[in-house]
């Protein structure tokens, strides 16, 4: 028996699925950021995941920009001592099989659009909301990078030159609209209210609360301006959010019926809530180990 | 030998281009508007074309909507005797090989991509100016259609909600003011002048005036900001410029200056004009052909 490994390097703990092929068979927590000199940590905590099994494919997340070509990481916020580092070539080396590294975002969409609310449809947009707002196309199971690594940027697409800035520099950016720092600022606009989580407005909204339900109806009426300029330019078969308040049902209705009341010539797509959770980076590092895998 | 032929129905002739392998051989006009009952004459002159040589596959543009998964054309408004017929099927069983139906416009984008000005790269945005305004993501060869053969629409992505009203119903979209009509409109306000192609604004850009210029000053910014969202979201590397004022050299400095001036994170990928001129819509039917085709 073979295994593949999904591993998803985060800020403040490695998430690692264990496979038999597509079947998931574990899923452990490693508590804590990963150091510089934690690699060869993990490679010892992945083969005792592994047991006895030869594992045949690692997939690793990157938080953060890398070459997909080389597999070289160009820069990472959150773990800086990845910068200029081919970490799949290091796992590779420590655990003795194939390994693959991938940006944490597109593995998450990878895995929502092939295993999660996407199955089964060919041809899936994924939005992910959060502190950013990240977009990722995957087109027959295989999530398109752009020719720079840069494709997914819908966060930045400008709506309003007149707009807000945005620390991309431009103005007026989806994300000023629909990023979280905007939402919850908006919604201690109304109601006085600091701090707390996206989570509090979503809960407040799916309760009734008419503050809540219109910081959620500007940022519902947001989304939907730009997924029409994307289901012309793209027309994909379906519409993934998630992320925070991507997941809310009353920002989806928002986004589904502003879609509806706008669209002219537009197919447009169903927009389903994302479904796997905070293992979908996991699981979507497993899926590429499994294209890297040696037979087995 | 085996030949492989690309057919272009057109609404005043058919352009029928014979390829060995990837290399012309042949091209041809048949003048007129292809009929109903026009099909077998166009397998003889298919036959004809390829004189002794074994046919191995047949691409044949349609200008119009077609299914490309079933190969039913479903509206094509030059030929409308097409709608609601496989004409690959037709064609294929005329000829006795095997054929392949494919959007003209498609067809054009996907040979200039792989061919034409985007010869040699893997991830080329083609956009090409005409009455409308036609988009095609070509990566790594394909032409993607879109989850409902709906794909390039980009012409129809609004830039300005008080814009002007286009055809498809909504308000200032890239079409009102790039399109052909909305240039002669803007040429005839400002010059007095009615009439006339395009090329007429183009050409007397190119010596200067001041009002073609201004005309495609405009066309220019608002190329720009659309191409600019393109850039955020799909990251090609490469975009073609084609069509009547599409390869307007005015134009596209226009454009390049418009992108340069303001992109922030964006990776702006050079624009450059499209190559195959009226042959690309039949070299790309032969390109769909070589992949439909029997060894031989
Ligand atoms: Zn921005
Ligand atoms: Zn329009």
């Amino acid at each position: 028996m073979t295994v593949l490994l999904g591993v998803d390097l985060g800020g403040s703990s490695t998430k690692v699925v264990l496979q038999h092929g597509s079947t998931v068979r574990d899923q452990r927590v490693l508590p804590g950021r990963l150091s510089a000199d934690g690699l060869p940590g993990l490679a010892a905590a992945l083969r005792d995941a592994a047991g006895g099994d030869e594992i045949a494919g690692v997939g690793v997340t990157v938080p953060g920009i890398l070459d997909e070509t080389t597999g070289v990481v160009r820069r990472s916020v959150n773990l800086p001592w990845l910068d200029g580092r081919d970490v799949a070539a290091e796992v590779s080396a420590l655990v003795g099989a194939p390994a693959v590294a991938m940006h944490d975002g597109r593995a998450a969409a990878l895995a929502e659009a092939v295993l999660g609310a996407g199955r089964g449809t060919r041809d899936v947009y994924v939005l992910t909301l959060g502190t950013g707002v990240a977009g990722a196309h995957v087109v027959d199971g295989s999530a398109r990078p752009g020719a720079h690594g840069a494709a997914g940027e819908i966060g930045h697409v400008s709506l309003d030159p007149e707009g807000l800035p945005c620390g991309c520099g431009q103005r007026g950016c989806l994300e000023t609209v629909v990023g979280a720092p905007s939402l919850l600022r908006r919604w201690q606009q109304r109601t006085g209210r600091t701090g707390g989580a996206v989570s509090a407005i979503s809960d407040a909204a799916d309760a009734g609360d008419p503050d809540a339900r219109a910081v959620l109806d500007e940022a519902g009426a947001a989304l939907a301006t730009a997924l029409l300029g994307l289901v012309a330019v793209l027309d994909p078969g379906l519409v993934v959010l998630g992320g925070g308040v991507g997941e809310s049902g009353v920002l989806r209705a928002r986004v589904e019926a502003g879609l509806r009341a706008r669209a002219t010539f537009h197919v447009v797509p169903p927009v389903v809530p994302a479904g796997l959770g905070r293992w979908a980076g996991a699981r979507g590092a497993a899926l590429a180990a499994g294209r890297v895998a040696v037979a087995g």
